[in-house]
């Protein structure tokens, strides 16, 4: 156990997840899927488990693990898997913060954060972002609580720099960072070299993005083992079982075909680029992102009215109704094809307006 | 929302759940799991949901709520699907107990409530059973708090009639009473029915043990859609998208495969009547059984040098280090042969012993 464990306590504000329309066939860039299939080795691996499920799985994911530790080069006590990474994000809420340690996140980033906070009854210090959407590290080392800090973050796409989590972390000893890399595959730097020496550091990963696994729900939690171990114990406490059979299976498939997870990241970043200076031809801004996504202005366009004629026009993007973000569309990164389609309806719904 | 909403809050005692080896070939007798593997058409649909895994889950559960809705003939808003029955319990002790809702339980039961009640920090108030095992309903009506109720028993296999569910349900509808019939589907009569007549009536299932899908993770809560929005909200706030895809996908087929899950149930429970008759003849005691295992007593032989010895010669069953259980051992129902086996094996060693 960790000096970190704090008791919890309940509250509600469900999370919002972006559409997941079933009805007409839409181009789906708003809830940052990868717009390739899993990996074949995956696939392979999920449907022989599929014969077994009258088995329960292994609850301690014991060759998950051991294909987690091999990848990513650390040890099998530093590594806990949850049922996508809402369920580890929502057990550090519970373990980690409480009234006298609330939760300290940036101004913009991911929304689930807010949720759990309210489902633990856990108060937030919320730190602005810079005018230009980049995190300031300063007020986040100065605020007292569990920092989440996304990175990339969520919303803006925008990566902090390995030193300036360095800078952050050992600023205090006495207070847990939590860097959330869900979209750390595409080009952002990643502060797993960290945690080895800073026990008051956890990584959180996803296999949803870089990985194609959204719909397969794989988290993982790297960090300290007495970190790993305070999670455990809940996850013991709420579902032992928590992971699937197929899901183990498809995870081990996904980490250890690398080549594939590598080729596909690439891919992504490089159509990103592409998008991106393409709306800035277009006269869009665009903010500098690492990460599945762009967020881009369409200027003295409706960002509403763009979101809502794309929608229209079977193109879903994401629009957020909030202060800083109502000027500004989100739009996933897919293919090549969906992104020149995305481009086309965007440049054509812009031209009939002016 | 209901009026039996309350906050949580935490503490720590993790569930230990039955070994799962993987080392060496056991006969498994330990996890009251299905010797059947899950319907054809479970794993047809799991498979081809796995070529699919880039793109998130219905966070809804739409297919698969119809599907329950058709043959368990409720209406969907009267349904809520959790990550394995675990899940969806853990969320019942947030939602509806607290310091002045006690978990009110009795002395035998899933070992699962108390971590739960230990993980939100709620008082639990034991009932005791009668001499014979049974479930005297007159103290769990008499007791304040949220009665979580396994039914047939976990450990014993006893079940309780639906009238006296009934008048455990009717005599306060003040109190929330969960019934909790993981092992339903092996004789026993569900209070399924009572659910539309009593809002402060919660039924919790499970496709682990009847479906053959103890792999796949997946529960199911039934109950006045008052409850089931108070959980909805929770499960919301903690992950929005509990239900993988394969998962969802072989959930449809194990449901809508009825011939298939009554086939094996009824083999299961013609295999358990065989078994407790052959253990009877051997001189043990054995408790009437309505689920898909045995409560078994060796008489004068010590039931831990039983557990050890059959474990040695490569059948796990289960034994329980508490007072009651003490001279007992668990044996989950298999194929005829494996009982068989599990038969031989004893014999074997009650002979050499004495």
């Amino acid at each position: 156990m960790s000096r970190f464990l704090r008791p919890g306590l309940s509250g509600l504000t469900p999370y919002t997840p972006g559409e997941q329309p079933r009805d007409i066939e839409f181009v789906k860039l708003n809830t940052n899927e990868s717009p390739f299939p899993p990996s074949a080795y995956a696939q392979r691996l999920a449907r022989q488990a599929a014969g077994d499920l009258n088995l329960y799985c292994d609850p301690e994911c014991t060759a998950l693990k051991q294909a987690a530790s091999e990848v990513l080069g650390v040890g099998k006590d530093r590594i806990l898997f949850s049922n996508g990474s809402d369920e580890v994000i929502a057990w550090a809420f519970q373990a980690f913060c409480d009234a006298d340690t609330p939760a300290v996140l940036t101004e913009i980033t991911y929304g689930f954060y807010s949720s759990c906070a309210a489902l633990y009854n856990v108060p937030v210090v919320t730190v602005p972002l810079r005018d230009d959407f980049t995190v300031d590290i300063r007020p986040l080392a100065g605020a007292r609580g569990t920092v989440f800090l996304a990175n990339p973050n969520a919303q803006t796409g925008i990566a902090v720099g390995t030193e300036l989590i360095r800078n952050l972390v050992s600023s205090d000893p006495d207070r847990l960072v939590i860097v959330d890399e869900a979209y750390v595959g595409f080009g952002a730097p990643s502060a797993l070299c960290l945690t080895e020496e800073y026990p008051n550091l956890l990584i959180i990963r996803t296999l949803s993005k870089s990985h194609s696994m959204a719909g397969a729900r794989l988290g993982i939690a790297i960090g300290d083992p007495g970190l790993i171990s305070d999670l455990e114990k809940i996850r013991c406490s709420f579902n032992p079982y928590n992971i699937n059979r197929m899901t183990q299976a498809a995870g081990i498939g996904a980490l250890l075909d690398t080549e594939y997870c590598r080729a596909n990241c690439a891919t992504v970043a490089s159509n990103r680029e592409y998008t991106a200076k393409e709306l800035r031809r277009m006269g869009f801004r665009v903010l500098p992102s690492s990460a599945n996504f762009l967020l881009a202005s369409p200027g003295k366009a409706d960002a509403e009215y763009l979101y809502r004629s794309l929608r229209s026009e079977g193109v879903l993007v994401r629009h957020f109704d909030s202060p800083r973000l109502r000027d500004w569309i989100r739009v996933t990164i897919g293919t090549r094809e969906q992104m020149d389609t995305f481009l086309t309806k965007t440049g054509k719904i812009l031209g009939e307006k002016s």
